[in-house]
């Protein structure tokens, strides 16, 4: 008998109605002869609506406070679809975070997961229930109530997979799975059938929505095999799994793009070692991730430095530059943000040269200036000015042929 | 140090408004020299929506989830409260009844209190913390969360005001106080400075809606000084707690009435042993509660039989008697809904004769027929037609003197 975990997120869950339409999919699941655990978020707008009662009372509110209160959002949706799947006849038994013992460090808002007691659980799926577990949610050694962070509940659900050894953690969503690129940019962009750990994960950090980082990188280390489906529609989905012979074929698998960040630029620095430290660490400092870097040296030992944030960032990450110009001898701080980025991703890119050269010259072709580029082993990101967002995609996802069946 | 458990019910905690209302009493409280412990409702009308939501689901939901789902009201309460308390400076922890182990046995929607793990709290109180709990709930053996019914939040503080060995337990609600009898039915109604544990035992049995029962058998079992005040005024509100020697000049402390109720009797049956169980047996096992009990005797040996039953119960119970009405060899069965029950309540009545056959004149002054008549030692309570029922209080609450402020 396979152990299967399903996922749903807020708006799988809004109403009654959607409730019993999960409850009808999650039988369907248990009747096919699978072990079924399911992990639930609040249904869609419970979450804010909880925010903003609290917004009403403090502007910075406790983070502790917070978590007992927003956590009250997946405990409703449990409840509810337990009752949902009784109504189909079927046995099933809801938990929080803390009955199952989801162990967190003490991080509110953002905690970590240690481990979790499987034994509930298992013994429950024994006795031929179906286990539904709220997710985005857990409890620190103390016994505090902890919460992941907005995305959490995919986390939880491959927590929950690799702790009962799952077959497959299914994560349902509003889109049927991962495409190429974004189909809303280019209509023709495809659904991919596979796609490796690595890959999604570099299109997640890139820019691609359909699934948190965190849930794609718990996922790999554990090799929990993880599928992107429709909640309302049917369909195969994308599986998400370690790298496979057959997958070598596709050089490129996707293309991620994202407008969430801004670049900075500090001009007429003296170009001298241990320049690179004396911007960057004053803005790891204050917790702002840095993601692209360029530094160029110009005539007469003058060099300029960029670098890209998110652009939530920007206006501190300019504070402090302004705070230590003077004292790195800078000119002046420049920042633009109307920029985007898009990066090409494919495990093949690894046995294959000369992709990137094929990037530059189709972009080239249609005269985009390319700001910055940065690559990794699977990946190479380009930032460009925002207007030419949507015609650097299609022209990417048309010079590599994306949108071909055969690739898959 | 004094130790004060102070509750706030749904009407306190409505909005963000009325919530930080209730944190500036709290900091009031704390701020004059008190160890304070909050326990809190769900806001008015939260309980009510999450039922709703289930009963678009299920029409029968599983008690277990059911409880899982009405825990979440207390627990945005409590989270909120602490807000409020931070804003204005306090230190303040929140926790749910999973959280301070309110162990209760398992029966869901109607649980009881077994015990409560005191450590936590106190070791909060002595870091000078405020402790909110959330009220109503608990968790049994297993970690099912339970709920103790509704209103159980008066009982939720008073167990723990047992438990920490608190001088007070106050219960702030929508009234200023106990009185004499309903305000609205007797304008000169007199709010009572001191009532005892068995004389609101007995004005909450009889109808008066301002405690539950339950909270004050379990402040008098433990001998918790129970304070009701409004949430809304100043004012010292009303004292529940043991016999005084100064309580003993009231003879009659106030009047307890209810609509709640409807009689039932069953005709012409054998006047032989054992006919009171062959009734009462059935009803007991449909989990009936009977409240008062008449049987005569007529002509011939052949008796009437006549009980009262809370009105909701009515029809469940009126089918159970047809079924046995046979067996019984009884006439037929009758039932009157429109009756009302009238109850003096008075420990000084214990060395007063004389009480009854005052009342009986006072009624008969006024040509009220009485149905039905039962009697405890600090108690007499009659049945009439409901049609008379302000006449009736009005008229007793005249008899006995209650508006005469020298009773106090």
């Amino acid at each position: 008998m396979s152990i299967i975990v399903q996922k749903y997120g807020g708006t799988s869950v809004v109403d009654a109605e959607r409730i019993q339409a999960v409850a009808t999919r999650v039988g369907a699941s248990k009747n096919a002869g699978n072990q079924v655990v399911v992990v639930v978020s609040a249904m869609s707008g419970e979450t804010n609506r909880l925010l903003d009662l609290a917004k009403t009372i403090s502007k910075r509110p406790s983070r502790r406070e917070i978590d007992v209160l927003l956590a009250t959002g997946e405990q409703v949706t449990i409840a509810l679809l337990c009752m949902a799947l009784h109504q189909l006849g079927l046995k099933a038994i809801s938990y929080t975070g803390s009955q199952v013992k989801i162990l967190t460090d003490n991080a509110h808002s953002k905690a970590r997961i240690l481990s979790i007691d499987e034994s509930k659980i298992i013994r429950d799926l024994d006795k031929d229930h179906i286990v539904v577990i709220a997710g985005f949610q857990g409890v620190d050694e103390h016994g505090n109530i902890t919460t992941l962070g907005r995305g959490g509940s995919d986390t939880s659900a491959v927590a929950l997979a690799a702790a009962l050894n799952a077959d497959e953690c299914q994560i349902y969503t509003d889109v049927d799975g991962v495409y190429t690129t974004d189909p809303r940019v280019v209509p023709e962009a495809r659904r991919m059938a596979h796609i490796t750990f690595e890959e999604m994960l570099e299109m997640a950090s890139s820019g691609s929505k359909v699934l948190q980082i965190r849930a794609v990188e718990f996922a790999g280390k554990y090799n929990v095999p993880l599928r992107v489906l429709s909640s309302f529609e049917q369909g195969d989905g994308t599986l998400i799994s370690l790298e496979e012979n057959n997958m070598e074929d596709a050089v490129i698998s996707g293309i991620a793009f994202t407008k969430d960040e801004a670049q900075l630029t500090i001009r007429g620095i003296p170009d001298e070692p241990g320049i690179a430290y004396k911007i960057l660490g004053p803005i790891a400092d204050a917790d702002i991730e840095v993601d692209m870097i360029v530094q160029n040296a110009s005539q007469e030992s003058y060099a300029n430095f960029t670098f890209t944030i998110s652009r939530n960032d920007l206006d501190s990450a300019k504070e402090i530059l302004q705070k230590i110009k003077d004292e790195l001898g800078a000119e002046e701080v420049v920042h633009n943000s109307n920029i985007a980025k898009v990066s090409l991703v494919g495990v093949g890119m690894r046995s294959h040269a000369g992709i990137a050269s094929k990037m530059f010259a189709a972009l080239a072709a249609e005269n985009i200036n390319i700001l910055m580029i940065s690559t990794s082993e699977i990946k190479i990101s380009v930032i460009v000015d925002e207007k030419y967002l949507e015609l650097v995609v299609r022209t990417l996802h048309h010079t590599f042929d994306l949108a071909d069946e055969s690739q898959n």
